[in-house]
């Protein structure tokens, strides 16, 4: 959490590229005293699409925080923008879902409580009940809801009304070994964030390990991505890859990946929750 | 090429795992006074597979050259060993394989030209002749053999001809855009390397960058194996991955991809060149 | 901890390299109807050392448990072996050093819990109080012992008392930011495990992640070694590197650090458990 | 070589951090029309310097190519910026230092040949007279020019004289293994790229793959900087690094460090050809 007077807002846009968009922001923030901490934008000439990540001191800025929303808006309708506006000082909620492995789960919580992850987990969703004292002993809340493929949509209406009951801003699956359900994933769209144990497109679906050990591979890897309806298809936020070779068991790979999978889930959610992430297309722009 | 009095005898077996077959090995290398330079050894414990590498010094070994096999032999049948015996002042004879993307046959050349790599390039064999040029200027043979689908069975015969004139020992698919008709896979069994430029077993088949930069992948590869009847699914010997990102077009991924390419496929070479790789199913053990 | 019936005695050797080397020890375990499970060697061929570890299953062998040692013994004697034996049933017992960072500390604790570390953490030791509410919410006694260059020897003392009354085995040193003496060397040689949080021989000392960004590098790194008398000098065990650029702070360098600390600290403490790194000089054998 | 149609203008600056530079400069280049395809900016927080390469097609651009210094240089001025102008049709011209190791000359001269880095080679020094054969190959001329400590000055003013004939624009030191002395420094600030074969700053000076070896480390590395008076501490450019074990004896790190070297240095020329890098302080801003 910043400092009162440290605080930031964060302007996260996209929209068809067009001449003059980085000098209308730019003199927006200009013209009000803004005080630019960081910049960065991308320009995808293929699909002439235009993403920006700008983010500046309110301290000093002219317009008060809650207006400048309403303040950009003309310059977002005028280019025709998709944006979002974000403040360094909010802390965003998720809710972690679990299945039998703790290693991922363990990693966030830990990040958490040490303050490195600028969020906050009140809640814990499994199909099992193997991590719930896990769950207690960082002091959280621990939904026990199982899920077979009949009981998925009734289930998944009740996960959404605790998720709302609890102001869930996203949702991250942490080795989640179930299939999410079409009403979930509409309830937060590109804010379920997965972490698969294989470096996708290679190895989608069950047991990537042991296709890997199959495989004969030299080198394994983790993918932390958005989920959608197609199955490890989403945009992809981050990637981490480690050497193996005929030395490595399938658990040796599985050891070996559990890392990568820890990490790479913490680095997706930290981009996650600093606004550092645009989804366009089936893509994702990581503004790191 | 060792100095005369630092030739080395290597031999690659592989069996069924047995109790007593490091003691059989290493006894007979002990008896006939084989002072060890490398020895390493795998057992696949689900295949029950054992694999070994051996390398010793042949100045004061009590077998003559010439007798080591046929000493070994009933050690080798007492097991049941597949097994090959070679020696490291032998220079294994390359063809090239290559279409109109220079990178790998430029690095491959000039590794040789420097004495890296302990292979001979007496052919450069191509469908396109765009590479002459280059063949010439390192003064080697080039053989312009233009393949269509009708042609490839004619071609090949006409290949493989050449290839026997010329005693080559194995094959380099240095970016060569053709499929290897079925008689020269059979003639060269485990003895077509080929680059492959994904991390296998991610995007198979033409074009890979462009499928890596549609899938937003953040991680791209490249992927020495052996050919075989199957496209990109043959005994993968070496991989190597390099970190992308959104401001990567798909000619920055080809270009970051060359140098994975030429590293990668080079390796696998030096592997190969240096007998240190067995083929098992459709791994290796690749004893670096 | 394995299942009883797949207990496995480990031998980790190393002498001066001379020819029989190989055939007596796996001839003394092909005798005793011993079933390998792992066997590697390395010979340093400038140093003229020979290097071993075999790992085989006990249920079968011929000599008892309690023998195998005095078994060997003779060979080991003849070839001027240093040698160690050890079981797969044995959890060695850790001392955790930590001052006020704590990402370690979770991090090897989750492993402890999770089952993934074959290690029992009965104590935590530190200078500061900070992470006794961390060592209690996993149940371990907090030993906060602050230490000034005066109260070094006395403090030391203590501490090897509390060591000795634990039987405690190793020691690893979490980010414990204190030098420590001579005699807690001396009572653990090859036996204290540190994380330095720098690519050595890169930025020995304080402070590495301000070096690094003063000196501009493009990589950092962390490094696992043996304490030693020399701050940082002792033997790698395991490092590990993470790509960095003009755009990440010094506190961003520290975070991603972080994330190689905790795993390449935890890789060299498993590598340690598990009886596969050999010291010898300077260096280290690591037998993954 | 772009068509002449795609030719773009770049803009590297640097000046103190104030608001309204980003403004500034964007309002510049959307009141002429500019068609931007790539900027990026960096803000050094610790030294309030901030940094910028914007780059835009000169096609429509209102202000003809040979007057837009003229009217940059007032916003230049205001800022009190240091900057350069370039464009992307301009063909540097480089003189390549080597000594005896030929990998980084066939490499650089394979890309070069290839069309790959926009550079002209007309010209290659040399302390030694054992790679002219392989310049001629390329056709390039070779000054075989030794230095001893009394020499250097002087026969560094008879290259400095050579270097001006051929309009040099900057310097590559591929593994040339001589100290270059100040009147060369001087004569080309910023402009010599050096090639280490170390992780820098480990292993500064000689035989750096020795030393990596006696410190028994897991991992080795390359450095590509800028030359600057004191021996290995210059701006770094580009760093790659490679796994390494045990296993790998002084010629294996050689080996694989060969493979780092050439392809570090590549990026680092790639960089520098394309106006991508901005020195600052002794650090470089690397815009890829």
């Amino acid at each position: 959490m910043p400092k009162e007077d440290a605080v930031t807002a964060i302007l996260l846009l996209s929209c068809t590229d067009q001449k003059g968009l980085v000098a209308s922001v730019s003199d927006f923030l200009y013209r009000h005293n803004g005080n630019i901490i960081h910049a960065d934008q991308h320009t995808d000439p293929e699909q002439r699409v235009f993403l920006q990540r700008v983010e500046w001191e309110i301290r000093d800025f002219a317009i008060p925080r809650e207006e400048i929303a309403a303040s950009f808006r003309p310059i977002a309708q005028r280019f025709g923008m998709t944006w979002r506006l974000s403040f360094s000082d909010y802390t965003p909620r998720v809710a972690l879902f679990v299945s039998r492995l703790a290693h991922c789960m363990h990693d966030l919580l830990a990040r958490w409580r040490m303050g490195e992850l600028r969020a906050a987990f009140p809640l814990v969703v499994s199909n099992h009940p193997d991590l719930q004292p896990l769950a207690e002993m960082f002091g959280l809340a621990y939904e026990f809801l199982p899920v077979t493929s009949e009981s998925r949509a009734s289930q998944e209406r009740r996960i959404i009304e605790r998720l709302r009951e609890e102001k869930i801003d996203f949702l991250v699956l942490a080795r989640y070994m179930q299939i999410v359900g079409d009403d979930l994933l509409e309830a937060y769209p590109n804010r379920i964030i997965n972490i698969h144990h294989s470096f996708l497109p290679a190895f989608v679906g069950a047991r990537p390990y042991h296709q890997a050990y199959e495989r004969g591979v030299k080198i394994i890897g983790a993918t932390a991505h958005y989920a959608t309806h197609e199955l490890d298809q989403g945009p992809i936020i981050a990637q981490e890859v480690v050497r193996v070779s005929h030395r490595d068991s399938v658990e040796d790979l599985a050891r070996k990946g559990r890392d990568l999978e820890k990490v790479v889930l913490a680095r997706a959610v930290d981009l996650h929750v600093r606004d550092r992430v645009i989804v366009y297309g089936n893509k994702t722009v990581a503004f790191d």
